[in-house]
C-alpha cells in the first residue's frame, strides 16, 4: 500500500474549508445551495482523477466508484457528508469524505476482489430541511424518494426544488439493491473530547446512540410586565424555564451516557415589557439503549406535566423526531482493529453521540465507524479541529480496513 | 359644560383603530412609522376642527392648543400617545389622547384663564427605538434632542432619520420652558383587574412605579448536543433557566406590588442539535419605591453571580434603562377627586405599575394620572378592552378637572 500523503489531504481540506466559510470563519454549507454543490464538484473532480466513476444518484448523494476484480461482487462503501450546520466547523462531514480520497489513493497499486464507493451522502446534518440523515436515509429505504422531495425548508423550497437547482445530473437510483453493498465503513471527528484527553488515535464505535427530538410549545397569556400583579400572571417563559432545567436533570439521572439538550427558545412576541403569552422550546436527546432513551423522554414529559399542573400554563410535547440506536457490526469493527494493529495505531472501542448516516447504513449493510480526535471536543462551530496528522493515521487505517473487507 | 360625546368617543376610537390593524386583530404602530403618523394625523385633524392650533414640536409630539383668556398663562396639558406595541390593542395611549379630544368638546362653551394642550408624545411605548417615553422624556429635558435623535432602532434607522421621513412638520422646540407648563393631567386604561373586580370608575393614581431594565447576557460554548457529555457541557441555556426563574422569584420576594419579567430569550446558534454558546435575556423589572427597586435588582444580580458560580458561564449584568419611581402631585390628584364627586363617580387612589409619560412631566409640572378600568386586566395584546361607556365617565372626570385646574 502507498503511504498517505498528508500534503494532499491538507490541501482537499483547505480547498473544501473556503466553500461557504463565513466571516467568523465558520462554514456554512447547507444541503443542496450553491456551496454544497460547489465541494460536491470539487470531490467528483478528485474521485475522477483517481479513476473512479462519480455519479449523482436521484436524491443528490455523490457516489464515486473504484472498479473491483470481481465487477459483480458487492461493493465496499466508505465517506460522510459534505453538508454543514450554519457557522460550522471544516472537518464535520468534510474529513471522512476527504480520508476517503486520500485511502483510495493509497491504495491505488492494491489489486482487490470487490469494487469500492467513496460517497458523500446528502443533507446528513438537518440544518436546512426538517429532518437529518437525508442521504442515506433514502439509501437504506427508511425514508421514501416521495417523502424525501417533499420536505420544505424554512423559506418554502423543497428538496425537490432544491434538488432541480443544485442536484447536479441526478443519473442512478438511491435506494440500495438488496445484496449491492458489502460494508460500510465511516470515519468522522470523534465531536468528544475522550480520545486527545486519553491519547488514542482510533476510536472504534460499537453503537450509534439514538436520538428523540420534541417540540415543546407553552400557551400563557401575554400582558403588560409593568402592570400585571405576579399572582396574576400567566408567564410562559417562567414555565418554560423549569422545563429547561428539567431536560438537563433528566439526562444527569438517567445516565448511561445519556444527553439532553434544549438548543433553541422562541419568545412571543418577546419584548423587555410584555410577559410572555408563548414560547417554543427545541429539545434534542441521545442515549445508546432504548431504555435510557425511552426514560429521558418519559422524565421530560412528566416534567411538562407537572409545570402545567402547577401554573396557569397549557404545555405540548410533540416529537419531531425518532432514530433507535444502532449497534455497528462485529466485523466491520473486528477490520477496524486489525487495522489499527496493522498501522501500529492504538484504538478504543467507544459509543456515538452524534447520529451519523453510519445509523441508516447499519439497516442495509455491515457498517462501522471510526472517530479521530477532536481537539478540545469542540464541533458544530468554527473552533472545530483535528490535526492534518491525526487525519493522516486515519486514512490509513481506513485503508488497510477497506483493504480487509474488499479482499 | 355639554354632555360629553359617547358616539364621536366611539368614532374616534374606531378610525385609530384602524391604523395599523393587523390580521389577528392587534395594532402595529410603532413610533414614527406611516402608521404612527397617520393616527398623528387623525387627531391633529379633530383638534384643529375643535379650534385648537395643532403643531408638532422638534422630537415628534403633537400639540394641539386651545387659547385662554390669559394668553400668558402656563398651560394644562392633557394627553398621551398614539403609538403601540407589536401586536398591541387600542386603548393604551389612544384612549389618553381620544379622551382629552373628548373633554376639549365638553368644554367649548367653557371660558377658562389659562390655555388648554392636548398632547400625543411620541415613542411611548420603547417598541421601535431602545428608550420608552421618548417624546415626554425630551419635553422634561431629562434625554436631550441630540442624544434622542441619535439612538437606532433594530433596522439601524435612527430617530433623526425616521423623524424625517413620518415626523412632519415640526416647528416648536421641544423641551418645556420653566413655567411653561401649568399641569399635566394624562387619562389612561388601567391595563391592570383592580378596577374593574372593585366596580370602581376611577383610579387616581398615587405613584408611577420606577422601572429598572437589564440585559444579562450569558456566554458558554456552543458544541454538538449529540456528542457533548452533560458533564462538559458549557450550556448557555441551562444556566439562563435558572436567572429567568430568579427573576420571579426575586419579585415575589421582595413583594410591594414590584414585579419583575423576562420578556425575551434569544439564543446562540439555537438549533436543536447545537448546545447554546450564547443567551441574552431581556429583563424588566417595577416597583412603587427606590428601595424595593433596588432590592429587586440585587435580588437578581446575586442569582447571575451565583449561577456563574456553579456554572462554567461567563454572565455579565447591564443596565439597558433606569426610571425612578414617580409620586404624583397632591395638587393634580385632589382635581381628579373634586372632579369624581362633582361627577358622582367612584374612585380609588392606586399605584401605577406601568411608566407613563406622566413620570417624565411630573419633573417640570404638578401632574395626575387618572386610570379607567380595564377588562380583564388586559393589555399589550389583541384583546385590551375598556368600554366606551367607561371611556366617557373618564372624558366627564378629565373635563371637570381641565376645568379646575385651568381657572
Amino acid at each position: 500500500m502507498r503511504p498517505i500523503d498528508p500534503a494532499a489531504l491538507a490541501r482537499d481540506l483547505d480547498a473544501l474549508a473556503k466553500i461557504g466559510v463565513q466571516p467568523s470563519g465558520g462554514i456554512t454549507r447547507l444541503a443542496l445551495t450553491r456551496e454544497d454543490a460547489a465541494a460536491r464538484d470539487y470531490v467528483a473532480d478528485r474521485l475522477r482523477t483517481l479513476g473512479c466513476e462519480a455519479r449523482i444518484d436521484e436524491i443528490g448523494n455523490l457516489r464515486g466508484r473504484r472498479a473491483g476484480l470481481d465487477a459483480r461482487a458487492p461493493a465496499v462503501w466508505t465517506g460522510s457528508h459534505l453538508d454543514s450546520v450554519p457557522e460550522g466547523g471544516r472537518y464535520d462531514g468534510a474529513a471522512g469524505v476527504v480520508v476517503g480520497v486520500a485511502a483510495l489513493q493509497a491504495l491505488a497499486d492494491e489489486p482487490m476482489r470487490a469494487p469500492i464507493e467513496v460517497v458523500s451522502f446528502m443533507g446528513e446534518e438537518g440544518s436546512r430541511f426538517p429532518r437529518g440523515t437525508l442521504g442515506s436515509a433514502v439509501v437504506a429505504g427508511h425514508v421514501s424518494m416521495h417523502e424525501a422531495l417533499a420536505l420544505v425548508d424554512t423559506d418554502g423550497v423543497s428538496v425537490a426544488q432544491a434538488l432541480a437547482a443544485h442536484g447536479g445530473q441526478r443519473t442512478i437510483a438511491a435506494a440500495a439493491r438488496a445484496g449491492e453493498i458489502a460494508s460500510y465503513v465511516e470515519l468522522h471527528v470523534e465531536q468528544g473530547g475522550t480520545l486527545e484527553a486519553e491519547k488514542i488515535a482510533i476510536g472504534v464505535v460499537d453503537t450509534i446512540a439514538g436520538l428523540t427530538q420534541l417540540i415543546i410549545r407553552l400557551q400563557g397569556e401575554a400582558n403588560h410586565a409593568g402592570a400585571t400583579p405576579m399572582n396574576r400572571r400567566r408567564d410562559a417563559l417562567a414555565a418554560a424555564a423549569e422545563i429547561v432545567l428539567a431536560v438537563e436533570r433528566a439526562a444527569r439521572e438517567v445516565a448511561d451516557r445519556s444527553v439532553a439538550t434544549v438548543g433553541d427558545v422562541h419568545v412571543e412576541p418577546g419584548a423587555y415589557n410584555i410577559v410572555p403569552g408563548r414560547v417554543e422550546l427545541r429539545v434534542d436527546m441521545r442515549a445508546p439503549s432504548r431504555d435510557s432513551l425511552a426514560a429521558v423522554e418519559q422524565r421530560i414529559r412528566d416534567a411538562a406535566r407537572d409545570v402545567g399542573a402547577r401554573r396557569p400554563i397549557e404545555i405540548s410535547v410533540e416529537r419531531r423526531q425518532h432514530v433507535a440506536p444502532g449497534p455497528m457490526s462485529p466485523k466491520v469493527m473486528g477490520a477496524i482493529e486489525n487495522a489499527c494493529r496493522r498501522a501500529q495505531r492504538t484504538y478504543l472501542q467507544m459509543p456515538s453521540g452524534a447520529v451519523h448516516d453510519a445509523l441508516h447504513m447499519a439497516d442495509v449493510a455491515p457498517t462501522g465507524m471510526m472517530f479521530v480526535p477532536s481537539v478540545g471536543g469542540r464541533s458544530h462551530c468554527p473552533e472545530e479541529a483535528t490535526s492534518v496528522q491525526d487525519l493522516a493515521i486515519g486514512a490509513e487505517v481506513l485503508a488497510w480496513t477497506l483493504l480487509e473487507l474488499a479482499s
